[in-house]
């Protein structure tokens, strides 16, 4: 049958079930508009298909992936955004970008970093202390980790890394907003070591490349073994607020290797974490007009195994306290501590390592070394038999015990070229990213977590990708217990996949269905990313989401508490002390009070602003021209700024979000006398 | 019947189709994944819609918004993206986010004002002069213009206004970057007044609030109406490049009236322009503990009529030669001059207007008065008959000459609450949206244009939009020749129609069908946008872009020639002279050549970047550990960075995109040695 003749039996037969259909239509209760051309059955999706050329395929990828108008995307999905330091919102299976959060990055929309005090704050507690002055104002995010009990997510918080400057961001859920970043002592910089332990308890992450040690110290390459180190930092959560307490955050040193991805043990691995690692070698390059024809990228291919780092962290935790040293603001337990105490083990992994990642169930740890064509898979139980029986193959150069090979390794499964990440469903498979082979293969674990009566360590199928994926994440992944519906391959180059937009290509991210894990894996729909690089996401389901619609009135956003100088509706106020003006102000449909500010140049400016509504979605934002100040106020915030009025004139502001039918009457005037 | 046994009644439907359906699929050919559920034909869809509660009208809209993996949207929107500073580049009917274009904000996915000297070039130059040493760094892009030649957008450039600060950007449609930003003299502001002559001539921005004249000067709010002005800014486009050229640019004087959308005529109107205006009232608010309670919201709406300006460019562009005073770097006509030489007059507008649009044939120009029901419709030949019979009401406080209201008007329609903005089909149809009645309003416009048999200014229907509708948009709106297939509406509050994301709320654009203007309108879909406001968009067809995909090798990509900077792969070097150290660096899959950077602290440091690859899509980054650097180099890109080194330490470089397998290898060290 030809598909003109298809699409003509299909019309045909639609036209003998179009009533039944039309009454449908008629209940649906969704029909604003009236078509007039006959009902909604399939004769008007087949015509849409031919106009749009469409397949019978896509077609059911469309309904796959549409959510209609006013219905909510089931999924969340937070995603880092790359170089770009910030963290996108992304609903799933429609992939809408439902909100960029400001990061690392000063982000006018948010007003964060242009004024207001919430976002100077966090950003400026970013800067290292070490070196001294380092002000920062960028980040590259990549690994978000959400909070979880259990083991699940929980919809608290999102901690995220700083792949260029070792820091990480609180992400606080209930309104969406970074509320604290952390510079990681003893960490210049740090990439997929990031991961929350079950409970919470802790965020983890590691450094990327080690820094001369102890940091702020400086040590040329010649002395790159002796003298430079890694770190994993534990950082604590406190449980109310979701901020890291770096008084009860410990860290453990590292050898000189570039300690990579990691992922906390879970269930029978709970307390326990493990870090993949490359450049064993310790390369430092040297490619060049003046060096040795030896980049890094072959220098640090030599070996045929690089180290899985294991950390039993608590008891790391317990040890922090006693023999741990104070290293620029945390407890730290140098690497003969660790041996000695047995909180440090490594294994064996084949060749440029790349994820480490452990399935649901806590037993297996899955490594993809990006060099070889297998994915390598230890056994957590063979593991603490080898640590109980000292199965050790010997030590490396920093004295840590290096866990027998062929005692922990449970299966190999030869997967393709390049493979880097691996995720999971509940059925007992994994899935494994291809950068190499442009793919993605699913294939199953081993005893007591494979569901289905396929054998383990076995290949099931490959799908491709469109192109060069990174990392790839399945709904609810990295919990214990993953939802077996959706994955998204993130891939990193979308070449022709779009209208050509200049050089400068989108990341391309591919909705996948997992069909209940029984797959097989089926392409949905492709989003083109065109912010940054989003390194890694995770996707929890949007019901574990408990977020707020407004602020209560006056609220502090960092503390959540009333602001001290918050002020209710008449209660707005004007006082000069010397030569510095002090404003209380409230913001309205469609008003500020007071609305003409007088001063002279040079007055200090302290204005303290709070949007009096209390009506869902009127925020309302706040400029003045020319004085490079911007604040996103929400229904219930108070925000405050204070700043030299050194630009003389007569000085527009306005609101900055379109609140009303008068919005843009919503304006005043910042009147700055001239000396 | 109630939605649930509806949905079981359409299952038991697609029970008896099933097998017909099943037929069909096998015909769909594009069948990749083999789904082993009975194919891929309506059967399959039905369930799909079941599961996923998807109504028959749900269903039609899915396949409306779906484009397929690897396929593009027919058409591209180019949004601004509100206080984020930055422009949006989006796809329809699908609705995604391809880029965001840096535009008044750094942004370092694009390296943009992160170090690289093309960004920071261009963000310095759009600081303004007056008042001196001011830095800005962020913007509130309003409304892109594109381009135009013959009246149809061309792909070349689009513009956009900095609503803040009275600024513009130039955004090369080539690459996709942003090339150009002008601080425009004589404006402290600017809101809707932008577009582009019919053949790119001039792009146009007007000042949006007044400012004490001369700008620069100083004055109170007590000397409002003598002191401060508005202008009508021509920004004269350079036909090789896009970039605005001041010298030949012109200014005309103003009122101090709060100058607001402005469109360009066209065809029988070419060479005139009109913009609209409120507070002809010259309020200047008052509200608060020391003023008078009288907010601008209500000072301003006094008036039952505010006024239309119409301009005769094309004669403003002559006179501005020989009677164009020279004020802060460009051609000035004031206000006599204007009136004298008849390039200037005033038409009442019904009450508070906000949008002034010109249809197709450039003969109806429509006005919506925010507080007035009704949208206002004027002839331009009806305009032009008028100022040839000098048939004028009288003249405004400055001495403009103001039109007979009832000689010039064509018609008014009522529409509904809080009309602003009009768009238009090719039939003859203007879309008007109305804030306050969340819809939009089809209605007819007057002789010669409607292509129908509908009457002239007539309300035809209306669709409700969720919520708060602003701007709104038709394929190709602006142009002499509407599609008439896309509408989108840009709703400013979105309220409950996504998943809870705390406080700040996503604006939320409605994709429409227009049914080739025959209506009945019909939404598609909604589509979150998390990242500022965007305040106006226009769509172009997809095939009018131009776009290329790589630099040619060593390209500066402000001058589009080689940089003098640039080297082929081999001609890497480091020069050491006194303190300063340059380098000339490449960087392809997988390092950089030199990859070890030896200097002494207070170096000074001069980077010159190379991507010598020349393979789509093969971008690489450059970024230092705290040293707040971030390039994104795209193939055959040259960048350079001059920076100190001012922190001592060994800091790790690496390449911010991920571009190969071993992407993480491709890194290097910046050593700098303390003094």
């Amino acid at each position: 049958m030809n598909r003109r003749f298809y699409l003509k039996a299909l019309g045909a037969m639609v036209l003998l079930v179009g009533g039944l259909l039309a009454i449908g239509a008629a209940c649906g209760g969704d029909d604003k508009g009236g078509t007039g051309n006959g009902g909604s059955g399939n004769a008007d999706l087949d015509a849409i298909a031919q106009e749009r050329g469409l397949t019978p395929e896509d077609m059911k990828h469309a309904l796959q992936a549409y959510v209609p108008p006013g219905q909510y995307d089931p999924y969340i999905m937070i995603a880092s955004g790359g170089q770009s330091g910030q963290v996108l919102v992304i609903g799933v299976p429609s992939m809408r970008l439902l909100k960029v959060i400001a990061a690392f990055t000063p982000e006018p929309w948010q007003g964060y970093g242009y004024g207001a005090d919430w976002g100077n704050t966090v950003l400026a507690e970013g800067n290292p202390s070490i070196p001294e002055g380092t002000e920062l104002t960028w980040g590259d995010t990549h690994h978000p980790a959400i909070s979880e009990t259990g083991g699940e997510y929980d919809g608290r918080w999102a901690y995220i890394n700083d792949r260029a400057n070792g820091r990480m961001a609180m992400i606080d859920l209930t309104d969406f907003r970074t509320k604290q970043i952390v510079a990681v002592p003893n960490a210049e910089t740090s990439h997929g070591g990031m991961f929350v332990t079950p409970d919470s308890e802790y965020v983890h992450i590691s450094s990327k490349f080690p820094m001369p040690w102890p940091a702020g110290s400086y040590a040329d390459l010649s002395e790159y073994q002796e003298k430079y180190r890694g770190v994993s930092a534990w950082m604590k959560i406190d449980q109310a607020t979701g901020r890291v307490n770096l008084d009860d955050s410990f860290e453990i040193e590292l050898p000189p290797y570039n300690q990579d991805l990691a992922d906390s043990g879970k269930l029978v691995s709970a307390g326990w974490a493990f870090i993949g690692s490359w450049n064993t070698e310790m390369a430092t390059g040297g490619l060049g007009p003046d060096g040795k024809p030896n980049p890094l990228e072959a220098g640090a291919s030599q070996n045929n195994f690089d180290y899985l780092h294991v950390i039993n962290w608590e008891k790391a935790a317990e040890v922090a306290k006693t023999k741990g040293v104070d290293t620029n603001g945390v407890k730290m337990i140098n690497i003969q501590t660790a041996v000695e105490e047995g909180l440090l083990y490594l294994i064996p992994e084949p060749k440029s390592p790349h994820g480490a990642d452990v399935d649901p169930s806590g037993r297996y740890i899955v490594v993809g070394g990006k060099l070889d064509p297998n994915v390598t898979i230890y056994d957590f139980n063979k593991i603490q038999d080898a640590i109980a029986a000292e199965d050790f193959e010997g030590t490396d150069s920093f004295g840590i015990p290096i866990l027998n090979f062929d005692s922990v390794m449970a299966g190999q499964v030869e997967v393709g070229a390049g493979p880097l990440h691996t995720q999971f469903d509940s059925q007992g498979h994994g899935y494994t990213s291809m950068f190499l082979a442009n793919g993605i293969a699913k294939f199953t674990l081993g005893e007591d977590v494979v569901k289905t009566d396929e054998a383990p360590f076995t290949l099931i199928e490959t799908i491709p990708t469109n192109y060069n994926i990174g990392h790839l994440v399945t709904a609810e992944g990295d919990t214990v217990s993953p939802d077996d519906n959706y994955m998204v391959a993130l891939n990193k180059w979308s070449i022709d996949r779009y209208a050509p937009q200049g050089p400068l290509h989108p990341q391309n991210f591919q909705l996948i269905d997992l069909k209940g894990g029984k797959g097989p894996m089926e392409l949905i729909s492709d989003t083109p990313i065109g912010l940054g690089e989003p390194h890694y996401v995770q996707i929890i389901k949007a019901d574990k989401l408990h977020a707020i619609d407004l602020y209560k009135p006056g609220t502090d956003v960092l503390t959540m508490q009333r602001s001290e100088f918050a002020i209710d509706a008449g209660q707005e106020k004007v006082e000069r002390n010397g030569t510095t003006v002090e404003v209380w102000m409230s913001a309205t449909r469609s008003h500020y009070t007071p609305d003409i500010l007088r001063v002279k140049e040079g007055d200090t400016v302290k204005l303290h602003i709070t949007n009096t509504e209390q009506t869902r979605d009127a925020t309302h934002g706040f400029a003045i021209a020319n004085y490079n100040m911007q604040a996103s106020l929400d229904p219930g915030e108070t925000s405050n700024f204070e700043f030299i009025a050194d630009k003389p004139g007569a000085w527009n502001f306005y609101c900055t979000e379109f609140c009303s039918a008068l919005h843009l009457e919503m304006a005043g005037w910042f009147l700055v006398e001239p000396q």
